[in-house]
């Protein structure tokens, strides 16, 4: 028995997926218990120059080559994007090739669809480097829902943000200039703003979500802010309270209700993740059973994602073998409920500048007081040139609709000049 | 088809995976393809009230019902200890029956014998829970041979060592009464020295290099050393600079050759395993492929080790149906080649006491030029009372030889009271 991969797409991924299975033919064997080979590879012009050498015969520029081919068993999609993507995938299900993918914008958009195309059709689709490359975060939560129930899921999913907030922390960087070495190192693309804006992040939370507690979460569940209101100032006032800013996906469950989010959030320092810099990604998992876990690694890459195409492709393998292919988190088997605003509590800071007048203060707890809204630290600032005074505020834990009536009522009290800022605190 | 398993003890690791196993049969169906019971349990006491209903007929006091009966396929070990335990565990392989096991001294003292008779009979034997019970390392360094080369490890592998360590830097709590909390709470054993003085984490070492590096090191190649004298004033100096002390295991791998090492290391408090608190571990891996990586999770406690054995239950299942039992993970194609001191390099803290006298620090310094070392940090601090004045240094990368002799050196210096302390620095 030999097993026949097709590969669409032959970019820096498409290679080192290549070169990984070509390079390991012993290892792949023993780990499955029979050949694989890469068969055939769409690629767009079949006699580029390339850094691999692979035999010209198995370069194709027909995606029918691939899709509908009967002797292909597993299709490895690296092409990205939706369209025509997301129809050759379809059309590989039908077909009844399982298909691995690194896609995240497909399966955040029509994962659903395809899952249940796959499994009409006993198929695998996975998707392991669709959500921090390096990791092998979805494999830990798809075998470890046989026995663990999760709760909550942290995550720093996204790299190019986490690497601007890194150098913003630790040198003081303004948001721009990040944004810009961000650009020039690679690690942000000339337009970022589907990374600074959350809507990245807030795509692989889909994912995850979706898999922690099997549920269709969609992507307009997602409460999604950026980072590109993050000031120097923000940053200083949480190092002086014990704490870093991060831009965290968070999913909770509770009763069977859910939230998910994607936003700036307080991280204390002494949390495992306050230490995840630079373009590096983790993801934070609180378990009935196992207890605390969290996963750490690159988030991106050609050889992480490469590697983890590989597994994906290894693990099709052994479902082949042993007959359970479509069998495993394609069925999300709990109804999609939401929680609402007055469902979700967590602390926050806020930095409020004031008009420097006696009994400021006491109207702004007076709201607090209001909206059962307790302090846990206050720092005040004297006062700061044209910006008033400012005073600093983490609360206790609180209703989301309760801190929202707050930030809304303290910005319509006369001596105060504006919120400006307001942030999650884990 | 049916699996059948036979569970060597009933403690609360042995519960666990019953439970684990009973409680998840339709899971666990649709991820081997096949029905799993657990057919026999070895206990001291069939007519014992326990705190799970277990039908008395699979009880059983004679450990013959399950290492030698013809109808069981894989043994769960959770009794512990090296004798009868390794007698069984060998007549259970040579009954070609599949082993499970959470035993780290017994695969840390006779893993290879184990593993070569696994080999030779065609069966698995797994150990994934034997290091880091809530950690799935053993699986990553497995899953990932196939496509990665490690060439550093860096662990915190014992939670007694790590909780009581984070008492001393959180709270300021002394050596010994830490070791007094971490006993009233169970985390340590009334005599903790397997724990304080690297031993345990000395076997897990042991497991996961040999792993990592696919070589057969052993436990006399692993320098150990405990944190019986690490004092409250290292661990505040160590802050003052921007460190947090912990037992670090460590093992690298440089042109094919090897060293392991247990020993008290300052963490750059960036660095992701200085958050690492309390009773939790944490393996850093360092990869050529993927970089960096990380898994943080409970090193012990009765339901994760519970869940990290059926994971491997799976897995041997699995391979049953692929008919690839014995293949991975046994073979260790690597010859056992350990560094000499020569070959072992790093940065190093020393705490030194000394004469108030002139010309003290360039005794040193003299010392410091004649073994090639240089100083990256020096903290020099005011007369103490009756200890002389003190002196820190962090040094640059230094050879293991270098340095040992620096230390022989200053040490014989008149003008030294004493070294204090000295530590690797990560």
């Amino acid at each position: 028995m030999k097993v026949r991969i097709g590969l669409l797409g032959l970019g820096t991924v498409g290679i080192g997926v290549y070169q990984i299975i070509q390079n390991h033919q012993i290892q792949l064997q023993q780990q499955v218990g029979c050949a694989v080979e890469v068969s055939k590879v769409l690629v767009r012009d079949v006699k580029k120059k390339r850094e691999v050498e692979i035999p010209e015969d198995i370069l194709t520029i027909d995606v029918n080559d691939i899709i509908n081919n009967p002797n292909i068993d597993i299709v490895v999609e690296v092409l990205g994007g939706i369209h025509p993507t997301s129809e050759y995938v379809k059309q590989a299900l039908k077909n009844k090739k399982h298909v691995v993918t690194a896609n995240k914008d497909l399966i955040a958009q029509f994962g659903q669809e395809l899952l249940k195309i796959a499994k009409d059709n006993q198929c695998d689709l996975f998707y392991e480097a669709s959500v921090a490359g390096g990791i092998p975060i979805i494999r830990s939560l798809v075998d470890g829902l046989a026995s663990d129930k999760i709760t909550k899921m942290l995550g720093i999913v996204n790299g190019t943000t986490n690497y601007i907030l890194t150098k913003m922390t630790n040198e003081g960087t303004s948001y721009h200039d990040a944004v810009e070495q961000a650009k020039a190192l690679g690690f942000a693309e000339a337009d970022p703003s589907a990374d600074v804006e959350g809507f990245d992040a807030a795509r692989k939370m889909v994912i995850l979500s979706s898999l922690a507690f099997s549920m269709n979460i969609e992507l307009s569940d997602v409460y999604t802010a950026g980072i590109t209101n993050i000031s120097k100032e923000d940053i200083e006032y949480a190092k002086q309270l014990g704490y870093t800013i991060k831009l965290l996906g968070l999913t909770t469950r509770r009763h069977g209700e859910v939230d998910v989010s994607v936003q700036p959030t307080l991280v204390p320092n002494h949390h495992p993740l306050a230490t995840v810099e630079n373009e590096y990604n983790a993801v934070y998992i609180y378990g009935k059973a196992v207890g605390e876990t969290m996963f750490y690694g690159p988030g991106a890459g050609g050889l992480p994602t490469a590697t983890s195409i590989v597994s994906d492709v290894v693990s099709v393998i052994k479902n082949m073998r042993l007959g359970v292919n479509g069998q495993t988190i394609t069925h999300q088997h709990n109804k999609r409920t939401i929680k609402t605003k007055d469902q979700i509590f967590s602390k926050y800071f806020m930095r409020i500048n004031v008009k420097d007048e006696v009994g400021v203060f006491s109207k702004i707890a007076n709201v607090f007081l209001e909206n059962e809204l307790s302090f846990e630290t206050i720092l005040q600032k004297p006062n700061l040139n044209d910006r008033g005074a400012e005073i600093i505020i983490i609360t206790h834990q609180v209703s989301l609709q309760n801190f929202t009536n707050s930030l809304k009522a303290i910005n319509q009290l006369p001596e105060v000049i504006g919120v400006q800022s307001s942030y999650r605190v884990e």
